[in-house]
């Protein structure tokens, strides 16, 4: 998208938008409507620059802006003095930060029923979920109430609720984008990112985000597998038929997908070590304030609080070894693609359905960028996404090729 | 240096050369002379190729050679049915293995003074440590056994060795040269890399040994620094006197070497922070066989042992942030330079002095490429190493920037 010509006008008709939806989907937790005027104005004194100047943007409520509150999805929260360096970024490119948005406790959950600020609908069915955690970023955009967002991802959290609410969520390489001023989950694992409309627009938010890029070398139309231990895993059928049409879609763009083994590659065994992983970190994280916590996540916790570190040693050893061989992979290939889900949103008020992110853990343990797409689905079916993996430091290439697939999968 | 026109006569040299001086330093563990013979006779057979082809190798005694007994300093050991990685590439590029040296007890150790094996002892002063934990693999060298050998460095062991020994010793970057095969320490931390007379020999070793590598650009003048951290701690009078030395003569190579801050970076803190990772890893590797270590290392293992998850992951964190700050120094410069230790060899039968690898843990949590070359020392003074930091993936860079650094260090 272009930067409106009148950021001030625009600035006023999303806060209006908000006004009138948000207390049906719960997307924003807090609106800063005083301070995104302010900053409207000032993006309408400057001329044009970056790519982002004047766009409106919801920021996942576990991400520092200096004189709001910060609640992490959790009861309390606290006060930022300073901008996480996300938001320092987006204001020095000329965004304009309407307010923060609801997720799911702690960042640790794909769903965002939220105990403490309550639930995040899907903007395309109410009663169902819009994903997680930044599934109020996600609702925020389908919904039409700002023209990106800022999410996060440990195990999913962004690429999942893109893909739910038919939207575009791109997590960058490990690191590529600054996570300093966000409430850390997962030390090891925590990336940010945005969610979005389009490629286009994810790509001008991330140029805004990451810190300077090495240029690398790419190919026009890239090498892309699938994972036989992926495909082994089973599929919603309007995921499948969608999968299967955009599968086909991708060959008549880039030649053949193969499907190639990634040997001891088990995606349920390794989302285990990596829960386990974010139950330690989280667990050193949180410390001693578990008491106010929702039950559940409260269990989760205490296991990591009481894990020994030899246990975790070994954890970490099997997700370095899949990193190695997913690296060892990208030697020959240079997408791995897969849906995002394997299911369509479901009803909040029932239980998630098992295998919710066993797409989503490769591409976090790997410190690789990954991006959700969405698929061309069948009529009167709820939105869901195609996943495209490349090596870590190809953000860029894969942000290109992602372009071109999400053209043949969304023409016109 | 250059492979010798008979591999045979060579190999019967070096073999005869450890029945001679190996009982007085004990360098060799085990001695795999008929198979030595065997692989001489086959480079004899084979035409030039490698730049390694007939080199006489000697292999620290954690890396798994098929056939022959891994001990890993500890009493008991295995025989392992495969060759690990490093050794099957040594073997395809033409190299004799002689046999197996001594190591700190599992390489948990700066002095090799094992308790099981027997102490190795530095070939240039009797009774002083040759460094640690590949000690029996730069003492091999020291006393020209061999050609060059194999280390291992999780905190320091190839470099401190190759310092103590007046030897080239290279921890190559991160996972650049397999460490499967090799028996773990810790596997955040594990390297595996060569000990050589030259740098120009340690380039031939890693060629042999790494991965393929990505070319990268580099500058033929590098930026060098010193860290302000680093300059404070204290030095022995005759490293000290060779480190202003030395720094003098890279000053008329490259240019100004500037001391520059680190934020946040403290060695001794991080050092605690490496020790207490090695520890959790090493306990979840030995698991339950520390009856027979040496109460020392039992000690440290029970103590991994008992550790919780989220003090590792809190130390971990540490090791990440620190990694962070330096990669991030290194948009900067292209070479970090410190001494390799504080100190020339000790007497084994003293204690060791503190503080003997404080300069060891950056480039081991960096994952950077790191290498020790001789300083020029008064005379009569034992050997003391210049360690040179790059860049992860720089690995030939800062070969090429060692060589020259070594042309003016060493003349002639």
């Amino acid at each position: 998208m272009n930067p409106m010509p009148d950021p001030i006008a625009k600035t006023a008709a999303y806060l209006n938008a908000i006004s009138a939806e948000n207390l049906r989907i719960n997307a924003f937790v807090m609106v800063t409507e005083a301070a995104a005027q302010e900053q409207a104005a000032s993006a309408a004194k400057a001329g044009p620059g970056s790519a982002i100047r004047g766009w409106c943007i919801a920021v996942k409520d576990n991400i520092d802006v200096a004189g709001v509150r910060t609640t992490n999805g959790l009861p309390g929260g606290w006060v930022p003095a300073e901008d996480a360096p996300v938001i320092a970024r987006l204001r020095a490119a000329g965004a304009v930060i309407l307010g923060k948005t609801n997720l799911h406790e702690a960042a640790l959950g794909s769903t965002t029923d939220n105990a403490h600020w309550g639930w995040t609908h899907n903007p395309l069915r109410h009663g169902y979920t819009a994903g997680g955690s930044s599934g109020g970023s996600a609702a925020a955009v389908a919904a039409g109430l700002c023209d990106a967002a800022l999410g996060s991802d440990t195990m999913g959290s962004i690429r999942v609720p893109a893909g739910h609410c038919g939207l575009v969520g791109f997590k960058p390489t490990f690191d590529a984008i600054p996570c300093e001023g966000v409430a850390p989950l997962c030390w090891a694992l925590d990336h940010v990112g945005p969610i979005t409309k389009t490629v286009a627009d994810a790509r001008a938010m991330f140029e805004a985000l990451a810190d300077p890029l090495e240029p690398v070398r790419a190919p026009e139309k890239p090498r892309v597998v699938r994972l036989s231990a992926f495909e082994a895993l089973p599929l919603e059928p309007a995921v499948a038929v969608a999968y299967a049409e955009s599968l086909g879609r991708l060959e008549a763009l880039y030649g053949p997908v193969d499907t190639v083994d990634l040997p001891g590659f088990d995606p349920v065994a390794l989302r285990r070590a990596a829960l386990l992983a974010i139950e330690a970190d989280a667990a050193a994280i949180h410390a001693d304030r578990f008491d106010d916590f929702s039950p559940g996540l409260r269990k989760m916790l205490d296991y990591g609080a009481k894990l020994s570190a030899p246990r975790l040693a070994l954890a970490l050893e099997e997700l370095r070894q899949a990193k190695k061989a997913i690296l060892r992979l990208f030697r020959e290939a240079d997408v791995i693609v897969s849906p995002t889900t394997a299911m369509t949103a479901f009803p909040l008020d029932g239980p998630s359905p098992p295998g919710h992110s066993d797409f989503m853990g490769l591409a976090v343990f790997a410190g690789a960028p990954a991006i959700s797409v969405p698929m061309p689905m069948a009529e009167g079916e709820l939105p869901a996404g195609l996943q495209l993996i490349a090596a870590p430091g190809r953000d860029m290439a894969l942000l290109d090729w992602a372009e071109a697939v999400e053209g043949v999968l969304q023409p016109g």
